[in-house]
């Protein structure tokens, strides 16, 4: 498996007046702050990120090493200052960070190069396309559990996705700056650009025609996920290839999404 | 795999005070509000919760239908008005029930019929031991997951665990009403007797010295997994037989714990 390390893809910016994001997210600066020491640490080895102050109390500038004190040039707080920065109840670890959203990444640029022939298991292309998932919870775990499982890519819809936020990168620990996260305008066209570019689309629902071992045969893979409740609009569904269940109890109508995107990552990489 | 139904056992109550909620979840009256369509139907369909009121929007009362209708005599009301009852934010869909805390369990009564001979994989009982683990919202996908895989109990430790709540029992979407939560006093002490009764203990571990696929010949399982951040704690490890890992990327340290029990029960159902 591949290092994981920074995209290197640059881009526009993708919202280039920041002005997307929830309330409670931002205080007074333009920007965003993110916080938790993963997520601040990921931030701050990531190369895309445009960086504006970095907060640190003395224990957790010592866990971000002495090559991003020399860099980046922490400002020293207490805990509680570091509180009083972001919303109430964030889980700050005495790292909190200002920075601009990440630049926009395009689909196809990212994913140009060919699959490996007859690579299923460990060496296939994996992408995975979240259909109006809005929890950034579950989106942030999601991302974790990409970036563990070497994921190329995360493609959401521009309406209906959680925007960067400090709640989702704080849950992605890390891995929102380590997995790229691909804003589209239309899921369906997404698909079909994938399906071009040599990715066969799986949805993921409880009525799926086959298990996901049986889609170990399949070289590079689109794992599509819809929202708790509702699931995988129609119109997305039917652009899927094909669609696989991870097989559960009569006891549980369903599995949390980001419990049944990380069973079906582990079944996709074991090839 | 069993029918999820209602566990039979009797027992002692868990919280005679009830006393042990945080504030917040309980409003004025003794009990314990639970909220959210799959957590009230479970814990109406439980005949051992002990119900006081049952509060519910027109549209979510056809949602029960006409037997629990019957049955427990709901007061009708507006979604606002079901709000006012809650903790700011809960979002119940029309539904709220008060009642009592489940009557604890005993863990070597529960687990007392002897193991299904020669039965690896659907045959074989699973427990999952949670060491220390305090978020609700962890702790609640982790019982829905082990509903969903047909674990006979989750066992958690009486300090350091969520006590039962409206959040954990939303997260757990019914499962805290079907799956069996033991509260034991100490976790090595429970390993102990499970191993007893017959179970293996595998100790679920970034470092562990197996993958969980190397497992797949072993009969009764107990799996162990630890708080994010700190793991299982020594002297429970120590406990354990075995310990064994979910192969990840060198990308991610570690997968959400609630993930990383998904996917091991996944594979230990596989056989």
């Amino acid at each position: 498996m591949k290092k994981g390390k920074p995209y290197p893809h640059g881009g526009r910016d993708r919202r280039p007046q920041g002005g997307s994001h929830p309330p409670g997210e931002r205080k007074n600066q333009a920007g965003l702050w993110l916080y938790g020491l993963h997520a601040v640490k990921a931030a701050l080895a990531n190369p895309r990120r445009k960086i504006h102050r970095l907060v640190l109390t003395p224990r957790s500038a010592e866990e971000m090493g002495p090559e991003s004190l020399r860099k980046f040039h922490p400002e020293l707080a207490e805990m509680e200052a570091i509180s009083r920065l972001l919303p109430g109840g964030s889980v700050h670890q005495g790292a909190a960070l200002l920075c601009d959203p990440l630049p926009t990444l395009d689909l196809k640029e990212l994913l140009a190069e060919p699959a490996a022939a007859d690579a299923p298991g460990e060496g296939r292309r994996i992408v995975v396309v979240l259909d109006q998932l809005t929890d950034p919870h579950n989106v942030g775990a999601i991302l974790r559990s990409c970036a563990a499982f070497d994921v190329a890519a995360v493609i959401v819809q521009d309406r209906h996705a959680p925007p960067e936020s400090g709640v989702l990168a704080k849950a992605a620990s890390g891995a929102l700056d380590s997995v790229p996260y691909i804003v589209v305008v239309n899921i369906a066209r997404a698909l079909e650009d994938l399906g071009r570019l040599g990715f066969w689309s799986i949805a993921l629902a409880g009525d799926g025609g086959m298990s996901l071992r049986e889609a170990a045969p399949i070289s590079d893979i689109a794992l599509v996920l819809g929202a708790e409740g509702t699931g995988i609009r129609r119109l997305v569904r039917e652009r899927c290839d094909s669609s696989a269940r991870i097989p559960i109890s009569n006891a549980m109508e369903s599995l949390n999404v980001s419990n049944a995107a990380a069973i079906a990552l582990y079944e996709l990489r074991r090839g």
